[in-house]
């Protein structure tokens, strides 16, 4: 990690900072984990960060106090440390927080459970000094939305050299897929290929499921590769991803094993220009509904707005579903314009039962000027 | 699927009401998704169950409609039908459980975050007729615990046919480890060869990241591979797991290149016989608690008290981590006594920084005799 490195860290934890001032608590408990490896480096399976006015604690059990203690020591802010858990993270969270003398302490709504939410409370109600000082107000827990979320929006320099490195490699990747599809090979075979191929490049893991449907299962958006082997004469929807050191690409491509029938064409074709024509309305200011709709227009003009049943895509960072989500208004959801450093897929797609289904996704990070492609893949239809 | 695997489902139901019958609630939204899938077989990145008294409605996004109504169309029960979201997840959930007059509501208090909780009792409260009816209640959400995971901890005769298959499909990945630990070869690659042969074996997924911790990297429990290279003369614990037909495995030896130290010798005998006590203590009536503490008495017997400072192991099923817990006795955790149909881990471990650390990890399935060992590859130490 380089010294600019360091000063992201900080510089992250003074945007969060900023944010938890206007939701009015005195503390923050982070536990959803890609906030808390946004927040301290660290990449583990449990563990939660506490910030406070000065300081910043990462608790940890047994087996991550020594990763821990790595990561913060990269970070270049003096203010972090690790508190190691010695019964349980309730107990450990508590304690800090009693200490901390916190009154107004923040949660992370969308992911704390109702359990969590109501044991920790008990626990500081049974943990608050009493009586009361007159000085003193009882510890509350307060539910926050996208307070560190606010701050992962946006792609710090460091993100988007991951996140192109990651865009170039799934290319690389997805160049190869002519190579794999061939008739007679089962879907779970494909697949299986596509996640050594992603590893051979580098992806320490598969971002989710890969998805290979062939023939009528291309006319499910989230099917599962089963043993169904390919066959001249029909689509196959390939939609896969990797996690390149920690961050998330996502890729598709619909491909046809010969000459496609007149109805697959058009159905590709439709998909193909709504893909284009959202990548060319991507730019600063654009909210994400309006790229929603553009593609969306593109298939309703071709008859296939009810084949569009999701959205035209979703963001991409430590997780591969994360904000912005790029779709149709919902109420209760952000539909913010969109800013330089945002990174999100585009992947529109038609699904039509008894003919199949055409899915195109590229990866975009939003630039002053438009975007740029973080995926740079020939649109091919017809393998032959 | 056979005629027995559809009473299976339905006797799942019958559990479950059961359960919720006791706990005094009328319907039962079920969001966590583990838990839709055992009640309705739909495998799904979004959905949400509700059961009613006579009824059991699974709530779907268009992605899965078609998914779901396949998957309904095999569980041999009447009362379970397919409810595709028009709008959102939330809304056609408000206006199922408005319709069905239910009053008191339970959800997964473990699963459903605070906002949703909150988002959800306001559109409920919106949508209740007004004024209420004299014999009415107004709708209230009520936080429910384990209520299908307590169904999910004893698996059904086709869940032990799954693990059972999957336990032997992952030993022979396992007794393929001397061939791929090499001097020379990195942690990654070797976990690249690990996921590899899981895939070839028949494994959709690995279940987790496979952990390849060589040398001082082994003292880390939860190490992730990296590029080191395997010397001659050092331990490499080797972790890694497989999703079969949805149900999952898990598996760890640790190998040593060559002749190990005295020291390293030592650690490895005390894990391994820590490991066969522990095996040796489960039967039907022992509590979770009660095993941790054959395989920690082993362990602090020979002074690794303090280096072994996770659970003894873990349930499995269709997640990789559910109940039952076997470890230490914590505030809230369930210790009930273990019954036949149980399957978890058994996974002692001891880490001494600067020297390294061993896992030795086997399944088991609880009989109403003892146990039945899931997985069947030999304990070496030393390859040469």
């Amino acid at each position: 990690m380089t010294v600019a490195d360091r000063s992201l860290f900080v510089s992250r934890h003074v945007r969060v900072r900023d944010v938890m001032g206007a939701s009015g608590v005195d503390a923050l408990l982070v536990t959803h984990l890609p906030n808390v490896r946004y927040l301290t480096g660290l990449n583990s399976t449990d563990g939660a960060a506490i910030i406070l006015r000065a300081s910043l604690l990462l608790v940890v059990d047994f087996r991550y106090v020594t990763a821990a203690r790595e990561a913060v020591q990269q970070l270049g802010d003096d203010g972090v440390q690790v508190v190691p858990v010695e019964r349980s993270y309730d107990e450990a969270i508590v304690e800090i927080l009693r200490s901390a003398a916190a009154a107004r302490i923040g949660v992370e709504g969308a992911w704390l459970s109702v359990s969590r939410f109501n044991t920790l409370s008990a626990r500081l109600a049974a943990a608050a000094p009493f009586p009361i000082q007159p000085d003193q107000r009882s510890p509350v827990l307060v539910p926050t939305e996208r307070v560190v979320e606010r701050a992962r929006i946006v792609k710090d320099d460091r993100e988007v050299l991951v996140l192109r490195e990651a865009g170039r490699r799934l290319s690389l990747v997805a160049r190869g897929l002519p190579g794999l599809v061939r008739a007679g090979r089962s879907e779970q075979e494909i697949a299986g290929e596509i996640e050594r191929a992603m590893r051979d490049a580098g992806f320490s893991r598969p971002a989710f499921e890969t998805i290979v449907a062939s023939g009528p299962n291309s006319a499910f958006p989230h099917a599962r590769p089963t043993g169904r082997r390919l066959a001249a004469g029909e689509p196959c929807v390939l939609d896969f991803g990797g996690v390149y050191d920690g961050y998330c690409v996502d890729l598709t491509r619909t491909v046809q094993l010969g000459r496609a029938a007149t109805s697959m064409q058009r159905l590709f074709d439709a998909v193909s220009e709504a893909h284009d024509t959202a990548i060319a309305a991507v730019r600063p200011g654009i909210r994400p509904s309006e790229i929603d709709r553009a593609a969306r227009d593109v298939l309703v003009r071709h008859g296939l707005g009810q084949a569009f049943g999701h959205g035209t895509g979703h963001g991409l960072g430590l997780e591969i579903h994360e904000e912005p989500r790029i779709g149709q208004i919902v109420a209760g959801r952000p539909d913010e314009p969109v800013e330089p450093g945002m990174v999100f897929t585009i992947e529109p797609g038609a699904y039509v039962p008894g003919l199949g289904g055409v899915r195109i996704e590229d990866d975009v990070l939003v630039t002053p000027g438009g975007c740029e492609l973080l995926t740079d893949v020939p649109i091919w239809m017809e393998i032959l």
